[in-house]
C-alpha cells in the first residue's frame, strides 16, 4: 500500500513539473491578451488564441532568466531574451494546453515568481499560474447568476492539537432559507496544494453557481480542508500517513460541519471525492470507513478493484476520471470492471488534458450532477 | 476636496515606502526564528527578539539584491550580501517596528517578492510581509477557542455592471443558532490593498474571536469590500472619485447582506470603519449618508470637525485613531474638539507604531467594545 501511493505519488509530483505543450510550426498569431489570472493592471504574462504563453520581465541586469513552462531549452522551460529596454521577454515554443498551468521563475539561478501573475499554492509553494483559455471555459467562468459563498472555517481539531482550517461552500440561497439542509461533498486537493486549491485553481464555487443557475443539480455543500497532518505540508511525503488525516477528516471535520452547517446529516447524503493524492486519500478512506459516505469520486487519483468493494462497501455510485494524457484507458477499464460486478460507477475523460486543474474542473462538472439523487 | 484626498493619499504612499526603524549601537542577539508569515516550511526570513529582520535569498548568479525593508542602504532598504553558498543574506540595520511589514526584493533592478514570504496585496501588487511580534500579539493570535467565519460573498452591482467581493465575518455560533440576529461594521481597507487585507494582514477574525471568547465584546459581523471601483484598482488613483463606491457600498452591498445575513438591519446597529483612504471614504459617506450609519471610525485616515455633524449627523459615537508615528496630536485635538461640542468621541493612539497595520489591529481591539451599546 505504501509503495502504491509513493508511486503515485511521485508520479504526481513529475506530471507537475513537466508541462505538456506540443511543437508546432503553424506561424504565431499575434493577438496576445493578459492572462486571465494576472495581477490588477498587469499586461504580462499574455496568452494569444493558439494557447502559445508570452513573458515579459524587467530585471535590467540580470544575466539569465527561464520560464518553467513550455518546451524552449535542453531542461524545458521557456529562456526568456534581454530586450532593449531591459526587460525580458520570450514566447513558449509551442501552444500550451487549454487551463490552469503553475510556474516560476529562475532569475540568475534563484526560483521567484513572475510578477505579473497571481500566486496559487502547488508544489508545496505559493506558484505563479497562468490560464490559456479552454474552448469550454464559460462553465467555470464568473457570471451574473446567484452565487454562492466560500467560507474559511477553523475547526478546533484535538488530535492534531491545533485549529485546523476548511474552506465551505454554501450554495445560493442559504443564508436567506435558514431551514433548508442540504447534502455534503468532501472534496480533496492534490500534493503540494492546500485547501485554498479548488476554489482558486479549481472554481468549484463558479462551476455549482453556473450548474445550479441552469438546473443541471440540486445545491449542495462543499467542503475543501488540507489533506496532510503535521509537517507533510513543508514537503516531507516519505512520511507521508494517512490515517492522522482520516481522524481529522471523520472524526473531527465531519461532526463540525454537521453542527455549525445545515447539513443532511447521514451517509446517504454524504460523498467524498478527490484529486490526484486527495483520490488515493478518497479510495483509502471511503474503503476503511463505508459506513460514511454514499458516493466515491476519484480524479486523476487512482481506481477501485471490484474486490475492494464487493461485500465490504455499498456505494451508490462510483466516478472515476482522468485527462486524456494521462491513463484514459486505465480508468475506463476499472469502471468497465465494476459494471461488470454490477458495482455502479461511471468514467469520465477530459479531453487533450493532463495532470492539471482543467481535469478537474471539467471532471466536477461531470460528477455533480450524478451525486445525491 | 479632492485635493485633501490626495494630500492622505499620497502620505499613505509615502508612510507605505519608508519602513520606521531605528538606529541601534547594541548588539545583535543571534535568537532569530522564521518569520510566522513565511511560507510553509520556509526558514527565511527570520526576526530576533530585538525586532531586527534577517534576509537569505538563493540567486546564485545575480549581480545586486536589496531589500525594501530597513535602513541600510542610501536609499533605504537593506542590501543583501552575496555569501559562499551563492546565496544573499542581510539584517536590517536596527530593530524594526513591532507589527506586520510590507517588503519586496530587488534583484539586478527587477521587483520580485521574497519566494520564503507569505504574499499580501499591498501597494497595488502581491507583496512580501514580515511579521516583527509585539509585545501585545496575544490579542490577534490565534487560539483554542470558538471561532468565527470569513466568507467570500460575491455580490450584483448594477452600478458597476460586475459582481462585486466582499468578505464577511460571522461571529462563533452564528450557524448554529439559525434566529439570532447582529449588527454590523462596515469596514474598509487602505489604498493599494483590498477586500482581503483586513483579513490577512489585520487578523480581524482572530481579534473579534478572542475578544467574543474573553466575554468583551458582543458579538457582531464584519463587512469588508473593495473600496475602489474600475480601474482604479490598478493604481490610477488621480481618477478617485469616492462617489461609485457609495452608490456600490449603500444601494447594493448593505441590502445585499441585509438580506442573506441575520443583521439588525438598522441604522442603530450599523457602523462604518475604514483605515487610511478607507478612513477618508468613512469620514465623506457617513457625513453624505447619516441616516445609514450609528457608530464612524477613522483609524489613520482623516479626522471630523464638530461643524461637519452638529445639526447634520447623530452618531452615537465618533472613534479616531492613529499611530504615535503618526499625527497623535491631531488625533486627540479633533477629539477634544467634538467633546467639547457636545459628540461623543474617543481618541486612541497606538504607540511605537505608523501608518501600518499593528495600529490598525489596535484601533479595531479598541473599537469593538466601543459599539452597539
Amino acid at each position: 500500500m505504501k509503495n502504491k501511493y509513493l508511486a503515485l505519488l511521485f508520479m504526481t509530483l513529475f506530471m507537475g513539473q513537466v508541462c505538456i505543450a506540443q511543437t508546432n510550426q503553424t506561424p504565431i498569431v499575434e493577438d496576445f491578451k493578459p492572462s486571465t489570472v494576472n495581477q490588477p493592471g498587469q499586461e504580462y504574462p499574455q496568452v494569444n488564441s493558439q494557447g502559445y504563453a508570452r513573458f515579459r520581465v524587467a530585471a535590467p541586469q540580470a544575466q539569465n532568466v527561464v520560464v518553467s513552462l513550455g518546451l524552449g531549452g535542453a531542461k524545458g522551460g521557456t529562456p526568456l531574451t534581454k530586450t532593449d529596454d531591459g526587460s525580458w521577454m520570450g514566447t513558449t515554443a509551442g501552444p500550451m494546453d487549454e487551463g490552469f498551468h503553475y510556474y516560476h521563475l529562475t532569475i540568475d539561478g534563484g526560483v521567484f515568481n513572475d510578477p505579473g501573475a497571481l500566486n496559487f499554492y502547488g508544489s508545496v509553494r505559493w506558484e505563479s499560474g497562468i490560464e490559456i483559455p479552454a474552448h469550454d471555459k464559460d462553465f467555470y467562468a464568473l457570471k451574473d447568476v446567484p452565487h454562492g459563498n466560500v467560507q474559511q472555517v477553523l475547526f478546533p481539531s484535538k488530535s492534531t492539537d491545533t485549529s485546523r482550517r476548511a474552506f465551505i461552500y454554501t450554495p445560493p440561497g442559504y443564508g436567506k432559507d435558514t431551514k433548508k439542509r442540504y447534502p455534503v461533498l468532501y472534496l480533496q486537493h492534490g500534493w503540494g496544494e492546500d485547501e485554498t486549491a479548488w476554489s482558486n485553481q479549481g472554481h468549484a464555487n463558479l462551476i455549482m453557481d453556473n450548474m445550479i443557475a441552469d438546473g443541471k443539480i440540486k445545491p449542495f455543500i462543499i467542503v475543501m480542508t488540507y489533506g496532510m497532518t503535521n509537517e507533510v505540508k513543508f514537503g516531507k511525503i516519505r512520511s507521508f500517513d494517512i490515517k492522522p488525516f482520516q481522524t481529522v477528516l471523520i472524526e473531527e471535520l465531519i461532526p463540525y460541519v454537521d453542527v455549525n452547517f445545515r447539513t443532511l446529516a447521514n451517509q446517504s447524503n454524504r460523498a467524498m471525492a478527490g484529486l490526484s493524492m486527495g483520490g488515493m486519500e478518497t479510495q483509502t478512506i471511503t474503503l476503511a470507513r463505508p459506513d460514511v459516505f454514499s458516493y466515491y469520486a476519484l480524479l486523476s487519483g487512482g481506481t477501485y478493484k471490484p474486490e475492494e468493494i464487493k461485500g465490504k462497501a455499498n456505494p451508490k455510485l462510483i466516478f472515476i476520471s482522468c485527462g486524456s494524457r494521462e491513463n484514459p484507458d486505465g480508468v475506463k477499464n476499472a469502471v468497465a470492471d465494476l459494471n461488470a460486478a454490477g458495482i455502479k460507477a461511471v468514467s469520465y475523460v477530459s479531453e487533450n488534458t493532463a495532470h492539471e486543474f482543467l481535469t478537474w474542473r471539467r471532471s466536477l462538472r461531470e460528477l455533480a450532477p450524478l451525486l445525491f439523487k
